[in-house]
């Protein structure tokens, strides 16, 4: 049976993460938001699970996951869960705890990256915490980025099996995730994060060897890939860099 | 041997959800920055696992568990790795799963209830960034603790297995979380918590419940339980609850 991925439908957000590990496998799934409501898709079918009355386990908030009988939320619970069914996990539990580790922590920066347009509250719009958001946005800029990339040109540095890959000698989800969360701070901040790139040459190259995956170069190109825009979790305001 | 746990000596912080669990299990383990320098402990012991020198697999930051070889950081994979083997997880594998995705969203509640005395940045002093915390904790107060509570709630009454415990019929490492961040919003921002409670009142039971517990009651009459403070997570300032 399919997998169902419930995310909203018209931005790359935290669903992408998902998203980029079901084509990176081939996976049969269904972006369920994007269907049709005649076909009991689309944002009803998503906001009933939130609602509580689908299931006796409701997720916080999308991304989740339904396989069947189970209902899975918290993107990186959903990358643990889908890992090593899409063959994009380590093997060993050790290893699969590490690549977890980093999953939540870049999880974390992208919590950080939304916080940079959103300071004050998720219920004010971005125009009513503008200037609240240009000092979190100068913080992010200056600090975030820096250590949170360089923790992850830190840890490929140090993977006894190369530097290719943050986890053991093969692609796992978090290369994934990490190319993403790239992707998305290049959108946000390109000034800041071409200068931290920089800084971190394996992680710079980790993101060009994921884009060139045949399966993730296709995805890319083809429609099925959402634009960055100002609407999701990564949001590029010029005032915000300057 | 002991399981060695790695946090700042003189808070409750995040660290607080992983001595909460070693504490109900009666482990044995050692704090190890609150230790003597002398014993190759205090806090340059956790520095060095920071600065990467220690490991090939460096946490971003504290806390971390060391247990053997392995090192795990990320309160929530912590709590994950620790749970079977204190008998504070469910058995089910579906079931560990859904306590870990309770526990990641304690942990974004514990990020959140951060932010709102840090909306600008970790690197700058509350002082420098108080009127952005006000408008934030405002929203924290009045939006983000209803959903959070109320999601906790939800889940309580939705349990199959009945309103005691979050999952399952027994305690687990979540239920001690929850304790927990109850704790620390009724220290941080006593009114609105209490308010919110009154409307969850299944949660309220579950954190008396917890309370009671004898090895976690004698651990919050002990000096071993640090106190809240300005210095932790969850902060109590008076002017961001007016």
């Amino acid at each position: 049976m399919a997998y169902e991925l419930y995310y909203w439908p018209t931005i790359q957000g935290r669903g992408e993460f998902v998203r980029l590990a079901l084509q990176q496998a081939g996976a049969d799934y269904v972006d369920i938001a994007r269907g049709h409501e005649d076909d009991g898709q689309g944002v009803p079918a998503l906001t009933a699970y939130l609602e509580g009355g689908a299931t006796t386990r409701p997720p916080f908030a999308p991304p989740f996951l339904k396989d069947g009988d189970v209902v899975v939320g918290q993107t990186a619970a959903i990358l643990l869960y889908l890992g090593p069914k899409l063959k994009l996990a380590p093997k060993a539990e050790a290893d699969r705890l590490w690549a977890h580790q980093i999953q939540m922590t870049i999880a974390d920066l992208t919590a950080e990256a939304h916080d940079s347009h959103h300071p004050v509250g998720l219920a004010l719009y971005y125009e009513d915490q503008k200037k609240e958001a240009k000092r979190r946005s100068k913080e992010f800029r200056k600090q975030r980025i820096p250590k949170f990339l360089g923790w992850l040109e830190t840890i490929l540095s140090a993977n006894p099996a190369g530097d290719q890959w943050l986890v053991g000698d093969k692609l796992t989800y978090v290369d994934l995730s990490a190319f993403q969360v790239v992707q998305g701070l290049l959108y946000a901040f390109p000034k800041a994060t071409k200068k931290t790139l920089k800084e971190t040459p394996k992680l710079a190259a980790l993101a060009v060897r994921v884009a060139d995956q045949p399966r993730i170069k296709a995805y890319l190109e083809s429609d099925r890939r959402l634009p960055f825009s100002e609407e999701g979790v990564f949001r590029r305001y010029e005032e915000l860099e300057s």
